[in-house]
């Protein structure tokens, strides 16, 4: 059991319920949700003492995120309370050739106004092994950037592992301010998860012959990318999750992860239906810590890849499976028959 | 932006929650919807002015739906109000080989027992584009065949184009009955829509290889008789929807258009799974008058597939979509990838 | 209309909303089944005049649960009533790889704590022609068992057909608790429903090729066993469903039958999305004793497979279909045309 | 335990949820309910032997009904099957000054449209020992008040007790028609439950000094006008509620009996809050039926008023309590204290 | 029937299901509302052509405001589209002694930060004959305030009747932020609604005796104040509600009006209990504009007071009520009773 | 901030939706609570470090359970887990003169066949101020007697503060068995809460004219009790509510402080609507530890009254409100006013 902290945002998610379009919502579903947040979940479940580290707005929504976190076992004492609002997604959920949509209403959000001064990260990373952290943090606000480069300097010089997920988002910034901070950003990450459009818009990697709405993924293609950002940046590990994009209600999962040397390939999974699409990756990087913190790489990509499968099959942003039911998938078990 | 009036029965729906069958159910979810209406709120979507006629009884539950179509931009403002009730259709959704269940309640609606002169046709027709009308509405009551007779021959008076989908109830009227009323309508008729079991019940056009419940279909056999119908009735545009039913879940979808000339053949969709079957062909009707207004045939068809392939991923009657979210499936964007 | 008797335990089942996992549950739905329950709702839904016989407490969920076997008809005259409790299954419905769930809490309830006495079988089985029960009954106390015995007995003793469903169920006995007791009771059982599991686990045959959790049949090796089964016992049938789990939304669905001289072997279905797998096996049986008491052996086991193939398509523990509909299905039309 | 017969309408209520508006609702709580279903329920609930006969579509929904009163044990066999629809009436419940809102569409219902060889008197009255029946049954149609005038000749030729529950519904008809009909039914009947109105508007006595909107009542009224009823159509009994309408939510609740002798007055109850004001009329019949059956008038008034006042606390037209529920309140316990 | 213009926010209202506390809350009911919105709902319903001006975002949370004006008949054709979120407000409903709690997350709204040029004012306010705002309105920025001024100046001099419902809100402005912009748009005003706590804070009035927190109210020291306030404003017209709190269930309600010579005092209600406290105030301004457009001040203050007293017992800020129903209750009948 | 361990049984409460019957309802609310489990809840929401101790099984419900008691900030690190099952309650809210009522299914629970071994107490106990444990708990079982009688030697050997509610529940044990076990207990108790049912029925004090089910309440008649009960038993303190009940839906609501040498009466408050009516005792043996902790004594019952009159207006066994709530209340604020 490893102490892992993580830092991003927590949103309020407000889903229509079941497939409702926007325009026919009468009531949203509320979770809770974000990144770093649904990875400490993931810990949580997975046996970690897993941190999540934000700033939420004092009023009751904010307590309400704060209680879902424990409610699922993450720890929040580092979170920091002010600032004046929750940020907010809108998530319609899709079906078959329409695809689901989220809209953003987070700016002006209590972390992206955060101080590093709200935050002690002698008393966040003491004892920390694990320190994680997505690309969305620094993109929120000029000041969530310099605070996760004072995490990462903090994290760093106490030799605890760092791990990214690079995860663009074109509503936050472009990929040239994305760049002029992701990159000086990488000299402190250890591990680095990233699609090959992650790759390109992110790190600047030209991309060869991926055509991702097509949903055709070519290994060799990343297999090069994989190589030269480990050159580049040192990385000692990096992965992917290879999504194959057949409607919204099927995909195919898998994924590749390079310890610099090997390249280790994952089973590969239908997903169908899926429940909820929303925090598959992020399953994925809680199920690789999870793996890498435990097992060898080629169990911890089989792992995490089947962690980040049954993420697809349930309801929210966090991913509710134990590791034994993770375990079970992994070893080949995807029958479906009832657990009496 | 065209001024398109469509004519009909608006019903109250009542329908079992999620795949409920009748006897499970506590409650039923309430929208409102018929051929017609369903038409224009797909034009609305479109960005046209919509006008819907009807007689709706002067209560609430009348009222109710008057507002729903408010809420999605249709123009009520030529509905007549009066007479003793709403027509009423219970719908039980199916899942795999278990069939949806339709079981009406419409006889001795507002609009089944309304007179012609509850109508005022030349404000109804003032500066109007088309006109849009279905089967069913002459089906169900004799009054209702005189004013759709008289509302075709407003309509062509004014040199406004014509359409009908054809739409064969066999709960409303028999074959011959229904030929005796349809066939005399074809005369005002410019863009017929139905498929081979409407030509032949509706129409009296002999079908030739097509078997309908075992979801198999032959092209060929629909151009002969698309050639007949623009033979026999100086069609300018004859349409159908293609449909190949594998399961109440799973269907595949495409469709055909003639001018007279040349076939127009659209893509073809695997629509699964499928959310709410009811008023895929409306859609199809809305998308084919919109795209007749403002395509080509051949992208008029893909636009009016694209847009009845997404409503069977929509709850209700209506097509909740966008022009944009149609235009996006029909240049070939079906991967489902959630639209951030 | 035959009269024909089941005995057996009926539960609350609990269940959480669409595919929630219990963790995240607010709410269960609330139901009421269990495996000869089920089957009593089945011949009901045939017509036939179906009895259940257990005992339940005097409270209101009790009553519940007797009302809901009166709303579908089941007479439930010889349910006696007293006991503390009610047996409890709480279930959480899976997605794709993801497995359903079943917990469990039917330790103590009024029928693993009946007396033979609080039943009258002279009463009971006035007039029966069949009587009907599972493995879980006498799995489920040593009262229970006893009380099946002396049910068996009292029925064949009137020349009542007997049928069993041998469902073995692990958390409730061992294979060799199971064997002790319910080998002894074939000797009063005629139609013997069971698969390769439970011929193994309950009755004692060997398994030979079949690899139940991969979702592989071999129809060669369940023709041995039944024939084995028969020469030992001397069922006059013995049938089973032939179930392939691809997922926990999609499976594979046939069954076989064996009358001591001829196999038949069912159509199969592919069951695509399943909607409530529970009570599956019991849905067959009841097709299959409706079958039997109906038709020729190639049409009992047909019109079962596609009972209990409807079923899946149903939420709950009972098979909420028609004869009617199980015709249609078992004659071919399995493309889910909406019936209007 | 007598056996008690019933006759008259069930429809399908539509109740928006809560204390939603029409024009609000997105959804209709289902339940079935007609003035004499209400009694049969009631007396079922009192252990009695409850018929209700009416005729019911065969679709599903008209076997929904049926299978609602099977659910709380009222005996369905005389129920005719056919006719093209059942009866349904929208309901609004209000809250404080607003009040509840009902919208009837029963024209045409199946019952509305039955014949008299529809039933079988001589199998329904066979051993019966009471039929109740209501002015809304002659009501709605000609059929309907002579199917009513036939039921009351034969149950009155075979010694059976009946009663009548006044009930006038200005939808249905005017006074004039009411009284033509009405009076000639009195001859058969023995018990006569109405409030001044009812006696003014289907009787023809002129009241006195009541202003049933003003929510006072005047007791000495009513005595007059009872001793009149008596004197004019010879009842064994007559019988009001005594309604005090403060507001939708908050009702005074009394009644009186007069046995040609002597006046009976109940208790008196404050219902505050009101859950579900529909079907109050219904259960008082019921528990005066039930109290005439078993106990002195006194004791009869009591009960049939405790269980009216309850029934105001439960959803739905069906008044859903047990006996000992009732005596409970009878006698004196209106602390609301919890029953553990 | 007049042309009535309401300028201003419409939220997002985030409410808990029936009485839940935040924390509590799995799901938010959404409707849309706010103080001039609110007023235009009202006044549509009521059968004038009432507008709403904002601005809100171009994305599907902003259409749904839209449509939800649309589905109850107001006008939204001068809505500007743009900007980057709509305001939010979470709204928990109190019970008892427990109050209701609103949390506002509107800052950066659309409107707050709309243009003067995002409007035409000679197209708004053509054949206006009422232009109807609140305080809140220029209190959510200084841009909003300048847009206020303009169209109170545009109003003025077109001659149109400008009302405005002072609506003090602390979490807003404070009060010498208030006085400084609200003092000098009182000039434009024709008719003021506000209690005595608006006229202190916002307009600077003295108040004397009232304790608002214990639910009393002196009308004598209203009386002085509104004196006071059309001395040195000229308003045509001044007008408060009155309301006692004596729980968040139960409030008295009624109202003062005061046309420069006579004070006209409504009746008084009791509203228990209160279904939805939000928009009562709002309800009060659409029913006065109402009665001033079409009554005697007396009746005016009648209807005003009875519209704002139904609101309270319907769900949502809108008040969903008829001129006819209104009128019933201001005539008199409060008892409740249900209408058939 | 004190830490205060509260030990017993913690069960799945069932609920019927809304004020439906046991007989109605299609799903229950699922809710966690008991007495002790209650009660560590509000001392969690009042800012203390509260523990809550028992045994629930390995299963998903069990762990449900400590899930919900985490999301309120209890801690949970000393429940044992094992055993067979979670105890449960079906609650079913009544309404005006209908009570609530509970069905317990409570035997065989993990806690109530706990050994003493499954806790560790000199952790539990570790700088642990209080000690708090109910009459329920001793009852459940005579294994939960016995590890009530080790708990109370181990707090009172620590100098902990050691406080019980008497809690009598005739479902569980009869009063001589009650007072064999609690008589004993006494010696450990420094303050004891529990009205003059529980005095007489736990304790053996004889009532005098207390008539519980008539809503009166007798002061005198309690202060005597009490002196009586400080005599005996030497207690520090001794509490009770005083609960008047009106009905169902409104209740009196007061409590009394004794001690030793003065009696402190709160505040009376009336409630109505009551919301939920279960919990309210515990929530008033929170928020009169939380007094006693912080307080003088008379500022504590205010505290505690007004702690639990708020509970009966939040849906649960939990008392959701914060200490800045209660003090509004307590202060006098009880007028209901929206909180903006």
């Amino acid at each position: 059991m490893a102490k892992v902290v993580t830092m991003g945002e927590i949103m309020l998610r407000l889903s229509t319920p079941g497939q409702q379009r926007f325009v026919q919502a009468e009531s949203f579903d509320v979770v809770y949700g974000g990144g770093e947040a649904n990875v400490a979940v993931s810990l949580a479940n997975f046996g970690h003492e897993a941190y999540f580290v934000t700033k939420l707005p004092e009023h009751e929504i904010g307590q309400s995120a704060i209680n879902q976190l424990n409610q699922y076992h993450v720890n929040t004492k580092y979170i920091a309370r002010g600032g004046d609002r929750i940020g907010i997604y809108y998530l319609e959920t899709g079906a078959s050739m329409r695809p689901s949509k989220v809209i953003y209403d987070r700016a002006g959000s209590s972390i992206a106004c955060a101080d590093v001064k709200d935050f002690d990260f002698d008393e966040i990373f003491k004892d920390a092994n694990w320190f994680h952290w997505s690309g969305i943090t620094p993109a929120i606000s000029k000041k969530a950037a310099e605070l996760t480069k004072v995490a990462c300097i903090e994290a760093k010089k106490r030799g605890i592992t760092v791990s990214v997920d690079l995860n663009y988002r074109k509503k936050l910034w472009s990929p040239s301010e994305a760049q002029s901070v992701m990159k000086d950003l990488m000299q402190y990450v250890d591990i680095c998860i990233g699609n090959e459009e992650d790759a390109e818009l992110v790190l600047g990697f030209k991309p060869k012959h991926t055509d991702v709405s097509s949903g055709k993924l070519e290994i060799d293609s990343y297999k090069e990318i994989f190589k030269e950002m480990n050159e580049v940046f040192g990385f000692e590990m990096v992965a992917t999750t290879l999504r194959e994009s057949y409607s919204a209600t099927k995909n195919g999962w898998s994924a590749l992860l390079f310890d610099g040397k090997t390249f280790y390939q994952s089973k590969h999974y239908i997903i169908d239906p899926i429940i909820d699409r929303v925090g598959g990756g992020d399953s994925f990087s809680g199920g690789l810590i999870h793996g890498l913190l435990t097992k060898n790489p080629q169990d911890a990509i089989e792992f995490a890849v089947a962690a980040s499968a049954l993420k697809h099959t349930i309801f929210g942003d966090f991913n509710q499976v134990s590791e034994k039911e993770v375990e079970a998938l992994a070893k080949g078990d995807a029958s479906g028959r009832v657990q009496r």
